[in-house]
């Protein structure tokens, strides 16, 4: 391969790994900014007509997840205060969209002081776009662990294995 | 340096970097696929005779990795809601082989269905080679943060410092 | 653009990249070196003036902070059993120094046996500087997630927005 080709080639590669860092700062994101009440930078994450599907609810575009944020329940858990922690996602990145699986625990501290409760066990599946402004979330669905087969099957759902996602 | 000394270099700095990803993958993969109940998958993240050593058992090769899933232990947990969150990881790739340490949390969904219990913590050692098709795990080291020396020890084992990974 | 030119970039790109790399490693050994007890390799992690500021109390440069894992209160509970679990962080590279925003957990073995409790959960900052021997901890702010603003601030303070990260 001649050098022009090689410097080519490299680039790609090298856009690969800063997607990638890219949509790791994006998810690592979401629990900082929820936990610390800021509604427009949490639903900043988000594409304008993007949506969030949990268990306990849909919100749609930014004016929905914002108005999450601000809604008595979460409010209620930051006075109480409360933890979204997000365990380390897979990514797969193809083009302009990822996909990454990831699971979050919500924890909450518990009336009497002592520690926390772990109130949520989640798995999610984020998908994300590139925008002219950066990587974006167009979806996240996120199930309870509780057993029931919803959340297991977002967890089926297909990302690419690993033995492709380097070739 | 001159023009391809310069390509060939950073080339080798690029590999070591999607070496690093790749790894990050499959450590990310683990929970979501135990989590799901996928045992073959779960199992194919080891080589054909990779090993998982953890306190409550031995696990050999695909079959054995593979039979852990499919226990009446691990479906039980399946059923009553579980979630294997997995803790940022310390990486260290040399050549065709890798060290990875990690924390990950068992939670258990509690029978009155109020959240959950955290059954386990547990001290993670991976060790992973470069196979045709990919980074797989040759061994998994497991034990149990409860006070004993080993999960300790495990945690002591030599992996490069900060300051040697990227020299 | 010429190729020298290209080339410098790749390895402006390049080099951002392996520092990312090497600010996760730092954040990633925290929890295992503590959970070791590994007085040393703690605050190996800090530069020599570095300070570690806390709800609970603060300590400067590398005695104050092994003095910390050796002290009665860190034994204590590692002798019940520990972990210190680290979420995904976000992080944000500028030249020479970074800062990384991300959630712990401290979970604690129950006396009876019966799983951990959840007993602290807190926000950290991380302000980290490149090194002749690597990227240091040149300071951690961390605040339980109480309710109080203390963390939620904390949280707050400004990092590079994730389109800035990549230009």
């Amino acid at each position: 391969m001649t050098g022009p080709d090689r410097l080519a080639q490299l680039e790609d590669r090298l856009r690969r790994l800063e997607d990638r860092a890219a949509v790791y700062d994006v998810i690592a994101a979401y629990g900082p900014l929820v936990d610390a009440g800021d509604a427009s930078g949490t639903a900043g994450l988000w594409t304008e007509d993007g949506s969030y599907d949990v268990d306990t609810g849909r919100y749609d575009g930014h004016d929905g997840i914002a108005a999450m944020v601000g809604s008595r329940g979460h409010q209620g858990l930051l006075a109480r205060g409360c933890a979204h922690l997000t365990g380390l996602p897979r990514i797969t990145v193809d083009g302009d969209t990822a996909v990454a699986i990831a699971h979050s625990q919500l924890v909450l501290r518990r009336e009497d002081g002592r520690g926390y409760d772990v109130l949520r066990a989640t798995a999610h599946r984020w998908e994300l776009v590139r925008t002219s402004s950066g990587w974006r979330v167009s979806r996240r669905t996120s199930r309870l662990l509780d057993g029931r087969p919803e959340a297991r099957e977002l967890l089926r759902l297909p990302v690419a294995p690993p033995e492709e996602a380097f070739p």
